[in-house]
């Protein structure tokens, strides 16, 4: 173990906004006052609350929310002792304006997040929040599509703009604990500023990637309680609390007070399950975004090529999203080199 | 990497056996057939199918079976073509006739399974395995709750009575993978025969526990597709293979066929959900049998005491299973102490 002991390792709760896509972005008010009130007791440093693709995300591209954000992070921060809210924001998406209202509406810190090789894009945004007096984090988010060295370079970005920390963001949820420890241990070595990781679970690796992520220095972490987020989630908060226990590392969060938010707050939240199934193994496996399945999907259909051979072949392609038009011709090139897995 | 490539990796699926529990003992004989043949096509090595506690499981005591593990046994050997058919058997609970019913039915492998300390039981049954000219390898239960000295003298014990094989057991999903590393390397170098490992996921971390174990020289391992198994389940068998896979260590096993099986055929008989709810959370926390659950909820209430303190206590005290008298005690002394959490 050598983790650095400069900073202490704080949590950010995403089950209010990764956890958003979970519940197709259908969380009332009181559904998040209940959830805030529990993690706040439970003493939850940041508890992020935003549309599931961030700030200004309810849109019918990503998604219509049942409840404006603005009006749940009102709500959160109404119910918020100790915890801080947090928001996400993703430039393209969410705009210099709703930054601006969510801080005016209690939210302190944002995390601005760009696809892994785009850094550029969030200097606007961070400088905003610097100057609005928000802390202002940066999210990298594909973090396993792209070199150690691209990484180093764009969390140097994002540092130079006035970040207080980089995430090392495993969006598909691809990353093996020894490409996670690899990104930590040279973010850790290159950059002044913390360094932090975000997780998804479709690996069955989440845990143990940010525990991996912790042993080398990461100190700000994310957890989504009952793994409420996108795929098949992000680490399970109340579980990685209790390796923490075990592992001796206290994060002054009460795991008991957290296993009972998991279980009598969130548990009756999720519409379905949030075990690892079929879709959400193959984005892991693939190494892409979950917006890709339903198009390979229907691509599969047309040219009779295994769905999974696609998203495979898009994932060394390194697709971003936005590049749907890539899937068709993907699959048409399959289906011409009879590459289909019989 | 430090895998030792003398033998290769051979995988025992326990969703027939470890995942009984998770359905109450309730497998019908078509439910058997179709995953044994789903997983014989998917290359599967073993097929592990008894009652959950192994063969002469079906007892009021630890639930009856549906049907007779015999005319499963039968069937499932019926329907490989490649995979060979496994049986479990903890001396006590099964019996030597069950065992040469099991052989005689087609099983060509037995585990004998133990507690960590009480080895020197499984002496007969792995002499009357090898005897029979079946495989006998060794099960050393709650492998996390012993020291790795009394792992290494137990594990030698199962090796010189005949066994082919000694795996560390995680029967309540307690163990670290710095934990994993350390016993499984222990063993590698105190043994001449083959290591294994079996995983729960109670912490989350029963796929990066068992690719630790793989790294450190483990050439047996176990999954459970769709997490199928006691508590949270085991490692989950398509997982693990998807892991595997993008870690180029080829087990032999096809993986989206082994998805399918996964979505198609195990996903269907699951009763409820194997995400990792309180009850199995506090389990692999305070490192006790799933048994000792209900007990503590009971005595918890009895004595105004949190379940999980009265747990946590037992995990401590080593409690093994029948000993939940124990639990009345160690609720009534903690109601004195005014240990009650707030």
């Amino acid at each position: 173990m050598n983790r650095h002991m400069d900073k202490p390792i704080k949590l950010t709760e995403v089950c209010l906004r990764d956890g958003s896509h979970a519940v197709a972005h259908q969380f009332t008010e009181n559904q998040v006052r209940d959830v805030v009130r529990g993690l706040d007791g439970a003493g939850v440093h940041y508890i992020e609350v935003s549309h599931g693709d961030g700030l200004g995300g309810s849109t019918v591209q990503y998604g219509k929310s049942l409840i404006n954000e603005m009006k749940l992070i009102e709500a959160a921060v109404d119910e918020c002792k100790n915890s801080k809210v947090a928001v996400l924001l993703i430039p393209g998406i969410g705009t210099m304006n709703e930054l601006k209202q969510a801080h005016e509406l209690g939210a302190q810190l944002v995390r601005v997040a760009t696809h892994a090789t785009e850094a550029d894009v969030s200097a606007q945004h961070i400088h905003k929040a610097r100057e609005l007096g928000m802390e202002a984090l940066g999210f990298l988010m594909m973090s396993h599509s792209v070199s150690v060295t691209t990484l180093i370079e764009q969390a140097k970005l994002m540092e130079s703009y006035g970040a207080e920390a980089v995430y090392v963001t495993d969006s598909a949820g691809a990353l093996l604990p020894n490409e996670v420890r690899e990104r930590i241990k040279a973010l850790r070595q290159s950059l002044q500023i913390e360094v932090g990781f975000h997780a998804h679970n479709n690996l069955s690796l989440a845990v143990a990637n940010t525990i991996t992520a912790i042993e080398e220095g990461a100190t700000r972490i994310d957890g989504s309680v009952r793994c409420l987020g996108a795929g098949a989630g992000n680490t399970q908060t109340e579980v990685l609390a209790a390796v923490l226990d075990r592992m001796g590392i206290d994060i002054g969060i009460d795991l008991y007070k957290l296993m009972d938010v998991a279980e009598d707050i969130v548990g009756p939240l999720i519409p379905g399950s949030q075990e690892i199934r079929k879709g959400s193994l193959v984005l892991g496996y693939a190494g892409v975004y979950s917006s890709f399945l339903l198009h390979a999907e229907r691509a599969g259909k047309r040219f009779n090529v295994d769905p999974r051979d696609i998203l495979v072949e898009l994932g060394k392609l390194k697709a971003v999203g936005g590049q749907e038009d890539m899937i068709l011709d993907v699959a048409a090139e399959l289906a011409k080199n009879d590459k289909v897995r019989a």
